[in-house]
Formats: structure tokens, C-alpha cells, sequence
């Protein structure tokens, strides 16, 4: 069995030594790394580091890490992330009416090609409930439509925090969450169709089909209070032509919609994601 | 050296027998089908024929085709073109600064890839003269800024009457057309990036990359009175992540703005694309 | 609710007026075109057409379609095949250990995306009994190990006759049917992965990674007594880098290979698929 | 404008501390690292490291920079590549009757997107003279036929040391290079079409439409004595149909192979590319 890796994130801004600096405080406590990726936003001004290194020879126990580089950190200015590769995460995933991105993502857990926990289903439809009993999930069913969102949303948390989840993937579904609730609980990822160009609001597939594209898109992101506008971190295209009916590009867009929210998944559960400013990041 | 073929493309309202009546009237001529294409857009309720047919062992000379076709066509009370395999259409090219999407189509029509003739290339700047030279098309300059809109689309429509265009590829034309002239000369071709979500306005690739994308795209379309809504002719993208700074999105960005293109002019110097509605059907 | 619409399907040698005999004979019986789609294949001297039709309106029953269609077939020399929309087809799935495309399948069976039944799953290996009694399918395992091909072979056969099941699809089935199996029973479809360029024989993912590909692909196909070599209905690739393990590649392999897999069975079922000497058109 | 900045290659056998032992060098001399990458191949037991660092603020000259690094290289027991980004290399471009990868070349330097010089174009054909003419680079024409492999090979050795060629590039240069030429002149960049499955011989473009495949591919690679199997530096594929005819996928072969190759020249321009044992290691 492989020994766990330690993954390090920071985000500091840039100058000279930096990863001389982060690589020999790593090395001086007997790690050895197995990955490390840098980047510069020289717009930004700021210096992006992930290093993921084998903690098999290291000299530091796993509870005082955080401590002993807290120093360094405040050498550089920078903040930063410790994980660990054999931590499993809990993730509670909002759905609606529609199954394919649930599926997918479950299925994936079950094969073990997601390495977390879903403890918890959360649904604004009664719909999908025996899926989550398949797959062993809590399955929570909320009537937002005789209910206020304020309401919902604060029973949700209660949920959150009762399952200890640690982030939320919308996978499908169709509600908006409040500012505040983004605001409470910043890593929750999105999926939503896209188009060149953009069609926003209202049946967005009729109308790409009406306007005749010939690729339909999908974006997976992380939500901010900015509606369907927040960090991306993965986009796929698939192309579609005149002899695709509206639903034959919503059938072309549920697979790249799965596709597309699994490796946003994937990439956020590995650590490879950085969010600064208004964009990520994705040291693949 | 392969006999030339007769095309014909047909827009009518949907009914039973139309491929029977179309396809028996080539028939009785004695005309051989290579390719026939027919869709049927049930929301429109158009009905969408392309018809390559082979003049060899035909019975009707070719300055006959067009009347004798016309019955069939007030019959299914249908709009039509005819077209002809060796037929070289003049086209004029409108450039700015950038020479990517004009070389690109220059070179593969010397290859003879792209089966049209280029005498005219106009453009709002003196840069690109040479290479007009190079392969012996007329080069014409309008300043753009010390004259009207007016008078410079006059003079232009003038030169595409002189060199009797048949139609028009803006290939970095950075330039907005007016109405009229749009409306005066309906075959113009135009290429533009296009993003997921889109950036309007000014600088979009720098707001593409502020924006941390992950897909950048071409769209070749139709040149309608609304600018860069026309009709959709193809659409490419390409991956780009945060190791890209906007110069690379660009470059990128070149090379799927001079692909897409260069597919777009090739369809519609085949007759393969179908403009009705706000949007086309492609039989490729 | 739709009216079924009837599918014919032929195959002849090439000559005038072969659009127009079978769309007036459509015609003459009162059906109504949706779709149409012919191609010559001048190398082979063939003609391929499919005819999509209404029935609402025809003046011929179901049962004397084929019959009187007979007289048509005979004088262009053709093959033909007619299908109905409204026909659900019974399918055997083949699978070994790996469950990514029989999940993909079911699922997409479940919600109405690939019209077919599954009442019959067959597997050299015990592991994917429990997706099977999931879907309710039954389950049929073989120790292939222990038991003369042959065999093995008869008892599927006579399976395949009690659950009436029109084609198969090998869903990583890891055993090689014998010729005799495949000449019995000519629908077969089957997914390999395939690289640029080819690695034959055991671990091609792991030889593949080693060469240091920059693309891998999988692809759909009919099974033919040439393994691997029968007539191609999808291809799909994704790109891959040096970041990635040989795991990654499989994995990644795995994304691909359902989706081929999913889009030729679904082709496959609309009978858009022409299969002609080695190779196939795809109408879509 | 930009100073120029010191780009190190490193190989050598994996061990811990090996990024700090580097990046403290850099960082000891006063440098900013501008992009640094780092990749563990554990299967070879190797460590591979792309550093490009900013020369502004260094304390060393560049003429020492090699010498000092020698200890570092010696310690680690490592091969290394030292290279600034402010030298233009001198690239010799083989073609055949074909045009459209060297004329995309020369593009792309003219317009400054490929930072090479062109001083020589070989060629076993005289048809290509004109556009050498054009671009200012001296056309060496060998009649291969006629004269022996290994005259032609010593000829063109002469050429390259004359022009002080740095790098090769076959852009759809039919000739087979011996052995012997390939071992004195390692750097050399190929561009061939690729299929899945592979189609190895004679006319592949003919053999791969029989087989009726559904993409097609190019791969640009590096030059062994295993002709068409060096290490693969960029691969690309297209989407074909049986639409198109074997003079389709031809073209489209082309429109592919230009940007693979294109690809694959400016990475390796960018000494972003690694070869080692069989395979590369692309740091993009």
C-alpha cells in the first residue's frame, strides 16, 4: 500500500527564492517530493505553489506541520492548505429532477475513482430519493416551493454540519442558493450548460437549436454570489448540427455535463484547484 | 477530368411527395444523383433539398434547366438555386491589420483546396498590400478614418460591381458594415472568436483570460444586419489553462479563427449550407 | 403522442433514378418523408439509402409492407431491411470485471435515452451479478475457465434463442467469441480501446503510457471473425500528457470507451448504421 | 522590452531535495524563477526539471553559468541543457512535392510566433523553389533517384554545418534518413499521419477510408533510427465520416498535420519538450 502524500497549496505574492524557500523546508524535514507546480500571475503579482510530497521518511509528525510552516508562511505573506491524500472527504450533493450527473458521480465513488464520502443528498424534488438509497446516502427531500428559502437553507446548514461535510457539488440542481449560504460555505461546485454564444436565461437549448450553433458546451465551477459566474475549472464542447432536434443537443449536453463536473470533481478532491481573484488555476 | 455536376438547393413548406416530385424530375432527364441531402425542420416546417445530380447523360441543356425547373418550383411553392460544379465564383476579401485568416485562404486557394477566385482584397489599412502582390490580387486601401462610411461602402460596392463579386469574406475586417450594405450584398462571410460564457466588447481575450477559461472558440457565420448574430456556418475550440498568458490565448485563438474559416468558405462554395430563419443547416 | 415511423434501409448497386423509384413509391402510398439520407459509394459502385417515414397517412398495413416492397427490391437488385420506431429490441450485454459501459448502458436504458430491453446479461466472471439483479436482468455466468469454448458457446446460443434477443453487445468482455458464434449471430458490437499508434496484444495501456502517447481512443465496432478488425461505427480520443500514470490512462480510457460504446449502440437501434464489405456509413 | 531569461533542463535519478538543491542554486545567484516544472517518472526512476528564471538581477554571467552548474550537475548526477530565450536557432526544413507544413512554418516565423531562423530548405524535388524564393531561404534541391542515399547525406551534412543548422525539421519530407545521419544529427522533428487502428505501409490514406474509420490523426515526433516511431511529441485527430472520400481525409490529413507539427516545433523552440528513453515528457 502507498504511503500518503502530503499536499501543500500556497498563494503568496511573487519574488525571488520562493520555491527554493518552501522546496528546502520541505527537504530539510526528510520529504521528498513526488510532484511540485508553480505558477506566476504576473498580472496578479501573485506566486501559486502545489507540492505533494512523501511523507514516509519525514522527520515532522502530521500535527505539527501546520505549526512549524506557519513561520514560513508568515515569512512570505502567503496562505495556505496542508492535506493529506488519505483524507476522504464527506461531500453532500444537491440535485433536483435529474439523475445523470448523481449517477455518474455515485458510480464513480463506488468504483473508486472519487475518493470521498456522500453521506448526504439534498433535493428540492422527491424524485431521485431511491437512487441515494442505492448508493446508502441520507436522501432529504425540502418542499422549497411552500417553504421560504431562508428556511430551507438554514435547515440545510443543520444538515451540513450534522454529516460534517466538508464540500457541495450542485450536481443539477435547479435552485438558487442565497448570498449568505454561498457566503457560509464557500466550496460548492456547480455544472451548468454553456454555449458560443451565451444564451442566458430561459431554455437556453431551445433557443442555441434556434440559433442554429453547431457546438454546445458545459461549464463546471465554483459558486459565488455572482450566479453562473464564478471561477471555472473545467469546459467541455461536443459539436451538434442542423440534424440534432432540441432534444438530441439536451441529451448531447447531459454527457458532457457528467463529464465535465466528474473531473471538476476529481481536480477539487486532489487539490489541484486554486481560486484567486475571479479564475482558477488547475495544475493537471 | 470528371463531368461537371448540377446542383440544386430547395426551400419550401413540408409536405408528402417532395423528394418523389424532386428526385423524378432529375430522373426523367436522365440525370444521375451523386449526393441528395434532404431535412426537414418540423418547427419551422420547412422542408431543406441539396441535390447534386450528374449532367453527363442529361437530356436539357443547362440554360434550360432554370426555366423548365420553375414549374416544379411555383408547384411546391419553393425558392431555388442552381449551380453548377465548374463554376469559380470571384470573391473579394476584407482585411485590417491581421493576416492570418487571409493567407491561410490565399495558400488553399493556390492549392487548390478552395475552388474561388480572389482579384479583390480591400482593407481599412495599407499593411497586408504585399501579399496581396504576392498572389496577384488587387489591393485597395480606404482610410477609413479621415473619410465617411458611406462614401468608403460606395466606392467598395462600386469595386465589387467592377470585379463582379460573387461574394464576400471578412477575414479580420475590423470594421462594422452598415445596414445597407449588408442588405445590398447578402453573401458575406465573417469569422470572430467566441467564448464560453462570451465577452462583448472590447479586449475580450483579456477578459476571457482574466476570467481563467478553459476553452477559447472561432465562429464563422453569416453577416446580417445584426452584428455577430448572423447565421452560424461552423464553430471550433480549442483547451487553453492558467499556463497561458492572453498572447497565447490569442495565438490560439489565430489558429481556430483561420480553421474555422477556411471550412466555412469551403461549404458555402459547395452549396452545402442552408441559410432560413436566423440560423443554417450544414450538409456536410 | 408520436406516430411510429417506418425505416427502410437498402442496399443495391448504383444507377439513375434509384432516389426517385423509392420515394415514389413512398409516395404513391401516402407516406410522408422525415428523414432521408443516400450516399454512393463510387469505390464500391453501391447505393445507400435510408428512408425515415410517416405511417400516419399510408395506405398499406404493416404486414404487407415487406411484401409489396419485394418487387421493388428485386428490380434494382437491392437488400433491404424495414424497422419500426415503435420496436423495442431485446439485447444481451457481455461483460467480464469491469462494470463502467454495463452501467453506462442500463442507465441510459433506464432513462429512456437508448431504446431497448435487457432482460439477459452474460459474464465469464460472478463479480457483476448485483447491477444485474439491480436492473432486473438476469444474470448468466459461465466458468469459461473450466469449460470447452464450444460449450459454453451452444448454451449462450440457445439462451440468446430463449430471450429472444436480437443483437449483443460486448460490454469488456474479455473472452474472443469463435468464429461459428460470430457467423451464427451477425449483431454483434464491441468496444476496444485503440491508440495512434496501435499497441496489439497484452497491456496496451502500459505500453502505450511507456511511448509516451499524447492521445488515447476507443472504438466501436462490429464484430467479425477478424478480431478487432470489423466495421468501425464510433471513435472517440482524449488527450493525455506525461502527468499522467498508467492508471490515469485507464481511466481516462474508461470515459471514452462508454461513451463510443453508448453512441454506436444508439445508432445501432435508430438503424442508422450501414454495415457494406469492411467498413460503414453512419447516417447522422 | 523583456530581458531575456536562462532556461535549465535537468535530468538525473530521483532522490529527496532535489527542487530545493536547484531552485537555491538559482536563487543563490539572485534569480527569479519565472516557471519551473518538475515531473518524477517513477517506472525509469527519474526526475526531470524545466527551470526558466529571470537573468535581471543575477550575479553571474552568462558565460559562467554552465561551468558553476557543472558541480550541481556532477553531484546529482545529472544531464543538463542550459538555453536563453533571447537565442534564435537555425532551423533547416527537409520538404518533398507537398507544401502546406513548410509554408505554414515560414508563416508562422515571418509573423513572429515561432522564434527561428530559416536559412536552408532541402528538398529531393526542385517544386517547392518559388516559396523558399520568397521567404529568403537558400532551396537545396538533391536528385535522390540518381545519386546514392549516403552522397545525398553527405552533402546535406556539409550544408548543415555551413549554415550552422541547430535543428531539423522534416515537413513531409518523403525520404527515409539512414541511420548513420539520424546518429549524427539528433535533433530532428517529424510529421506523419496517424491512425487508430495504425496503417503502416503504402497509401494509408486509401487503406483507412476502405476500413471506413471515423477519425483520423497526425503525430509529430522526434526522428530515431525506428523510422516513424521516436519519441511523440504532439498528436491531433479530426472527426471524418463516410462523406468524405479518400481526397477529403486526405485534406483534412493536411489541415492537421500543420498545426501538430507547428505544435510540436514551437514547444520544442520553447525547450519545453524531454526526451528520455523511448518517450517525451511535453512541459506545457
Amino acid at each position: 500500500m502507498e504511503h500518503p502524500s502530503i499536499i501543500f497549496k500556497i498563494v503568496c505574492p511573487d519574488r525571488p527564492g520562493l520555491v527554493s524557500k518552501l522546496t528546502s523546508w520541505i527537504s530539510d524535514y526528510g520529504g521528498n517530493i513526488k510532484h511540485s507546480d508553480h505558477h506566476t500571475d504576473q498580472d496578479a503579482g501573485l506566486f501559486l505553489s502545489r507540492i505533494e510530497w512523501n511523507s514516509i521518511h519525514t522527520t515532522i509528525n502530521r500535527k505539527d506541520i501546520y505549526d512549524k510552516f506557519q513561520t514560513i508562511a508568515v515569512d512570505i505573506n502567503g496562505k495556505f492548505n496542508i492535506n493529506y491524500s488519505d483524507e476522504i472527504p464527506n461531500v453532500a450533493i444537491f440535485v433536483s429532477k435529474q439523475n445523470h450527473c448523481l449517477i455518474d458521480l455515485l458510480w464513480r465513488v463506488r468504483n473508486g475513482e472519487l475518493k470521498m464520502n456522500v453521506p448526504l443528498i439534498i433535493s428540492n424534488h422527491p424524485d431521485l430519493e431511491s437512487i441515494a438509497n442505492d448508493f446508502n446516502s441520507q436522501f432529504v427531500y425540502f418542499d422549497t416551493v411552500n417553504s421560504s428559502k431562508s428556511d430551507v437553507e438554514d435547515q440545510i446548514l443543520k444538515l451540513i454540519d450534522q454529516f460534517d461535510i466538508d464540500f457541495v457539488v450542485l450536481a443539477k440542481y435547479m435552485q438558487i442558493l442565497s448570498d449568505s449560504f454561498v457566503q457560509k460555505f464557500s466550496s460548492i461546485i456547480n455544472i451548468h450548460h454553456s454555449f458560443l454564444p451565451a444564451f442566458k436565461g430561459a431554455q437556453p437549448y431551445h433557443r442555441a437549436w434556434k440559433r442554429g450553433v453547431k457546438l454546445i458546451g458545459a461549464t463546471a465551477h465554483y459558486v459565488t454570489k455572482d450566479l453562473d459566474e464564478g471561477p471555472i475549472i473545467e469546459q467541455c464542447t461536443v459539436n451538434v448540427s442542423h440534424r440534432d432536434e432540441v432534444d438530441d443537443l439536451i441529451r448531447k449536453g447531459r454527457d458532457i455535463e457528467r463529464v465535465a463536473l466528474a473531473r471538476a470533481v476529481r481536480l477539487h478532491l486532489n487539490h489541484q484547484v486554486f481560486v484567486y481573484k475571479s479564475k482558477t488555476a488547475v495544475f493537471d
